[in-house]
């Protein structure tokens, strides 16, 4: 029996020729990752351990991007914490404001995971890297305590579900769209504790920053990780932005996937996940009239420079609606930089959106844009359970750019056709 | 006896000949002007008045700015609440994130206030609109019911002291230098419930945005209010940002005073004031070494294009030290804009400071950039009052944009000349 291409990488790093779902192994770690809610307990946790120093100054990351910049006392006490101790175990990779983004944002785009690496992070959306061809998932803060003493991690060998891809999408319809699509058809514990194979020739007008976005929601629907193939696309990127080696692996032909699952993306439409899960997803067209307060545009989820690019289209030349909030936050100072040298922060500023410096911010009711009881946000990020940005009573509908900078136009979710 | 520049405005808004200082007086209003922290007590006040409407739409403003985008759920409720009464009551001056900036920078730059004004705002750096003519205070929540209600306002009418300005200030001398420096002179209640009328041909080197700033920090002497004689630069400030018709009032010659300060800008050095009081002055080579965490340029005392221009000019091409936050935060988008296309938001990034959206922020220890216990921050903001910027244990050091745009570079505080 042949290995998935998420088992190809954990067998290596574990010194085996091969293994098989459900069976456990201790895998070699290329990155441990950490951000200023998860690092201050690892850190609790590490020192317990009794070892003086970390595994690799540089296969060690901590990115201060929840709470920050610094909210409250209590987020400068934890950043100030985990600043001390990057300094004192002379970690190279943790990255102050202003040097910075969000985690899953510059962690690829800095170079620190490539194809065929193995990543654990603290945030359970560290499965992001899987578009890189990386396994990569979210573990608690004492693996990754453990995983900065020692370079290694446990893990049961996830099985799969191979996601077969046909097709061209429509203008309109995004990365976001077909991983909200499948996690409505799926459900959140659709791929639980599995690795999601993303493949098919409808992989090739899928974009890198496509494919981040939905990696990065294989968490959504309860996967273990998700993972696409490298391809051209994945080489170019890889190039661009690092330095390392990277490895290729490749599921084998005769590998066994729980479930194969065709999308056919021509036939996709711009999608919804209504209030209070991922899964209550409706096409644009079944939306009906749903009035908002506010539009978040960001997030690891769809905080990219293409990303960017999408609202800045719809939003050229238009008004942000009367009583409306819409927040644009970019995912790190370099997608910053670059927005500004391609005049969106020009068309997001003209239109009356707020620009705001790179922060996790509002997706997790941290700061930044948070909601007041019975106001409604349409939000770029990646869960919208009860109370997530705010309020209990408040309500998140996860959508595309697109969809989403639409909306702050009318004040209602709209479909992007019809104000392009 | 005569009268000063601040009573002749008083007298004339009261519809009387001549007021004297100590006189009670009833004056009507210009503008009446709340944030989002004093608004919402003021509206619980108006609803107890029993009034239904306001005395007029288009002289009151409402600018949530303190803890906005929304910080959390508290401040999402508050700012809801006044939305809710701008629309309710027809206020056409409620300004969203995204149209606005901090009230007391987009309240001149939309020209709303104007030389010859009476304008009451609820929160104490209303002072600032002095630097245009206009006599401009803060007042409590209740008296800006009150003000709504009635478009009226009760004064004790001020005393004055005359700070005539002499010669030209050198290079890195800057507004902020010299309010700080005639703060540190008189103390922070050297000129109580008086009026601080600056005057001289040392004017003519002072431009509109430092006049801005010295207006600004007015209260921190414990002013009444801050004010400046309407010179060639305020006419054509005024002409640039306002349709409104403006009116000269100049003080009397025979004016009295409680006292005449003479100050020789030439032969002012750059001024910090250091914990807890603004009085708390050194020049910058009495300063010593002091290291710090982190530095904020921004707020309504130093937010401006000029103090923006000022700071980029030291940190071009030049980097923040490692481990120190560098806080940029423009006052208005429209600054914002002018910033960018300026390359001055470019320079802060590649210095590895970061651009925020405009909000009043870590000034008042609100969010974006609140300080640990013993951690210290250089910050172009007005109060350095005990836990003012987060814990307090945590130390604020007042100085101009130059100032702190250098001490980023160094990590400690430093003299412009030593880094540009």
């Amino acid at each position: 029996m042949g290995m998935t291409m998420t088992q190809k990488i954990l067998a290596a790093h574990a010194g085996l020729e091969s293994v098989k779902a459900g069976q456990l192994i201790e895998v070699n770690l290329d990155l441990v990752l950490g951000n200023d809610i998860t690092t201050p307990v690892a850190v609790k946790e590490f020192n317990k351990i009794g070892v003086n120093k970390v595994f690799d100054k540089e296969k060690i990351a901590i990115v201060p991007d929840h709470f920050t910049p610094n909210k409250d006392i209590k987020a400068a006490e934890q950043v100030k914490m985990i600043r001390e101790f990057a300094q004192d175990k002379g970690i190279v990779n943790f990255f102050e404001i202003g040097e910075m983004g969000i985690e899953h944002v510059i962690i690829p785009e800095k170079g620190l995971a490539v194809a065929g690496d193995v990543v654990i992070g603290a945030d359970s959306h560290t499965c992001t890297y899987g578009a890189l061809g990386a396994f990569s998932t979210g573990i608690g803060s004492t693996d990754m305590a453990a995983g900065m003493a020692t370079g290694k991690c446990w893990f049961k060998v996830p099985s799969a579900i191979k996601f077969v891809l046909k097709n061209k999408p429509s203008k309109w319809v995004s990365g976001k769209d077909v991983i909200l699509h499948i996690i409505g058809k799926i459900g959140v514990d659709g791929a639980l504790y599995k690795s999601m194979e993303f493949v098919g020739e409808g992989l090739k007008y899928l974009s890198m920053d496509e494919r981040l976005t939905m990696a990065n929601m294989a968490i959504e629907a309860g996967a273990k990780n998700g993972i696409f193939p490298v391809d051209d696309k994945t080489v170019a990127y890889l190039k661009e932005h690092s330095t390392r080696e990277y490895k290729v692996y490749e599921a084998d032909e005769d590998a066994e996937y729980d479930e194969v699952i065709e999308i056919d993306l021509s036939s996709l439409r711009p999608t919804v996940a209504f209030p209070h899960l991922p899964e209550n997803t409706k096409t644009i067209d079944e939306v009906g009239e749903v009035k908002i307060d506010q539009v978040v545009i960001g997030s690891c989820t769809n905080g990219r420079i293409e990303d960017l690019r999408v609202a800045a289209e719809i939003l050229k030349g238009k008004k942000v609606a009367k009583y409306v909030r819409a927040i644009v936050i970019p995912g790190s100072q370099k997608i910053y930089l670059q927005a500004m040298e391609e005049g969106l922060v020009k068309t997001f500023i003209e239109a009356g959106a707020i620009f705001s410096t790179p922060t996790c911010g509002p997706c997790l009711g941290g700061h930044m844009g948070i909601l007041a009881k019975k106001e409604r946000c349409v939000s770029t990020t990646n869960r919208n359970f009860v109370g997530r940005m705010g309020h209990t009573q408040s309500e998140v509908y996860l959508a595309s750019p697109a969809v989403a900078a639409a909306s702050a136009i009318t004040g209602k979710i709209t479909n992007p056709e019809d104000v392009a």
